[in-house]
């Protein structure tokens, strides 16, 4: 008998009626007698307002009662998918971190999973129940409730269908899919039937904020396929696991996928800012100063360029930064100016990182050069570079994004015919 | 070293203002060396929200989900309290109730706590950290979360001061006291220094709203005194448990309260319906008949009333029911008419039970009788009487509530000197 988990999301468990909407697709398959687990997130908003509330307190947060406090969105909204089925005459259950339990480790608010205890899962199987998780929580061996950071239901989802072995993981949301770029900028852009892991994790780490990154690890880790697909498909009926081609886009191993195209999508991140330090001495040992009082900070330092000024004495240096950790690193600089030795520090918010990703790019080359020179030919200028081997990134200027983004998008045939 | 136990409800805890002003109170008693457990309700309007929720679900809700949904509220306010405190320096740890474990049987909704571990708790005395514990909830053998119905913190902290041997169990509500008489109706009631727990089971079922009766019954029980106080009492200062006369009503044995007035106080209840059977057969088994079946649905009748007419044949039956039953009780009768034989079936929501509740009726004579008669020389007809040892309660029209209410607080001798 096949097994299948299915995550939902907050926008897909926003109210009562969405959460039905949900609870008609968790019929569905537990109909077609596939044994079923269900992962919830909290409803949309919910845990906004929690961490609103902890916000209006005074002084540091207990990373530990904060926990206690945010994880109980995903109880609430558990009970409720609960109640909706069990209201339809399905057996079903909620099940909290502590309940099952899913251990973790005791980094509050970003804890790892340990350990899944799978007894009662099968139990429910044979009980022909469903069991309803509350996402992003689990336990520390300190007895205490843990979270596992913002887009943790999805990797509670993945772990649990590791864990069991199921046949697939459905994670459900708002989009019916992985796109070939961001369609609220690329009308033209196509969903992807499938996507390997790999490209997955750059989509993810770049900007693409359908799955979080660890839970794709996880997945590549077991070869687990992941489906992403929409909540709101209610035309969508024969999609049994036999025939779900034309269903979402599925996250699988690069040799699942029999048509590769050398870039699958462009992706782009606005959650950087740019510093360049101006007129440094052009000594050895400098970058090594800068970078590493970077990363004694705990700010990751992302794309860096060193330009040689004319007299060959001087040289200015730009890198990016996340955009939540500029003050900090220019306070940081700041107050290391004495023994960098800059002329000027230069911050910029307005900036972008976009990408080309395709694990074609391995066999292919000439994927960088069409790259660059279809961004000049659209007169953008590019402010740094960075490879790996199956991504190209830019920075450019924040209002270069959208007509970057579509003639990228054009120039590696990715555009849907319309 | 003196225990105490500190109850927060709802409105004390509606925000995080509040719930810093909750805090002062804790810390206060805290820096006096006492040995301090706090018990929360959800914040004020939460069970609602939650409960609004479920309640837009069709078809049966599932009371044991339900319990998991509606806990998520104290779990929370437990979970911000504790950040606040924590952030103020005092060590603090929230604490639900499947961590201490607070052992209940399996009546969702309305569950019964069967024993407390005190593990935790005097841990925690011993660590000088106040333990933050969530109210309404507890476990069952089942692993299962279940809650004590609406007003189940009042429960949950006077069962953990009767547990660990608590000296005192204070209430923090947002009245500071109990009165004589709901002050909104009469201006010049007074708050009672000492109240007995028999009037205050008394008052308690009979509508004044300040403690659940439950929690009353186990407090008598164990002897333990509960104190009702305000949370917006800031001006309070010098309240160590040995000079307390002063704040707040102390619920004690009888014998404890030195001064005792012959009349305590005055309640009254809307929530009662009425309903009249006219021109009844006058036989043996009728009465049985009618309040038989509806004991049988469960509905409980309170007060009730024969009248012989004239004739000698016919009789009508008054009584009264709570007023969300009528409906049911109604349809319930109206289905037996044919058994029954009567003329007509008159309901009414508009009456008030208003009764007077003191001690010092078991030793003075003559209570009932000042009742009459201060009620018929308002021209007030009595509709239905009922008593007990320390009680006198009648069923009038809701319209003379306040006149009634406010002429017997005068005639018992109640009202303040202005």
């Amino acid at each position: 008998m096949k097994t299948i988990v299915m995550k939902f999301g907050g926008t897909s468990l926003a109210n009562i009626d969405r959460m039905r909407q949900a609870a008609g697709h968790i019929e569905r398959e537990f109909n077609k007698g596939l044994r079923v687990i269900v992962i919830v997130s909290a409803m949309a908003g919910e845990t906004d307002r929690l961490v609103n509330l902890a916000n209006k307190i005074e002084g540091n947060l207990d990373l530990s009662e904060r926990d206690v406090l945010i994880s109980s969105g995903e109880q609430a909204s558990a009970a409720l998918l609960a109640m909706i089925l069990k209201a339809k005459g399905i057996e079903a259950k909620s099940w909290l971190g502590w309940q099952l339990p899913i251990k973790t480790d005791y980094m509050h608010g970003s804890a790892r999973i340990l350990n899944i205890d799978k007894n009662d899962l099968e139990d429910n199987f044979n009980k022909h129940e469903i069991s309803i998780v509350a996402g992003f929580q689990g336990i520390s061996d300190k007895n205490r409730i843990t979270t596992l950071g913002r887009g943790g239901s999805d990797t509670s989802a993945i772990a649990i269908a590791c864990a069991i072995e199921a046949d697939i993981c459905d994670i459900y949301t708002d989009v019916d899919g992985v796109y070939t770029a961001d369609p609220r900028i690329v009308p033209k852009a196509q969903r992807l039937e499938k996507v390997s892991y790999e490209e997955m994790l750059e989509m993810a780490s770049l900007g693409a904020k359908v799955l979080q990154t660890r839970s794709v690890e996880l997945g590549m880790t077991s070869g687990l396929s992941i489906r992403v697909r929409s909540t709101f498909d209610d035309h969508v009926i024969n999609d049994n696991i036999n025939n779900q081609k034309s269903i979402g886009t599925i996250i699988c191993e690069e040799d699942e996928i029999l048509e590769h195209k050398i870039v699958s999508g462009i992706a782009y991140s606005k959650d950087e800012a740019k510093i360049t330090l101006t007129k440094l001495n052009d000594n050895p040992g400098i970058a090594a100063l800068v970078f590493g009082s970077l990363a004694d900070g705990g700010i990751n330092v992302d794309m860096i360029v060193q330009n040689i000024s004319s007299d060959g004495k001087f040289t200015d240096l730009t890198f990016t930064v996340p955009a939540s950790d500029i003050k900090r690193a220019t306070v940081m600089l700041e107050s290391l100016k004495n023994s960098i030795q800059y002329d000027k520090l230069l911050g910029s918010k307005d900036i972008v990182k976009v990408s080309v990703i395709g694990v074609g790019m391995r066999s292919h080359s000439g994927v960088a050069a069409l790259m660059f020179k279809t961004l000049a030919e659209k007169g953008i200028n590019i402010l740094a570079i960075a490879t790996s081997e199956i991504k190209v990134s830019v920075l450019i200027d924040v209002q270069h994004l959208e007509i970057a983004v579509k003639s990228l998008h054009t120039a590696y045939n990715l555009d849907k015919n319309s």
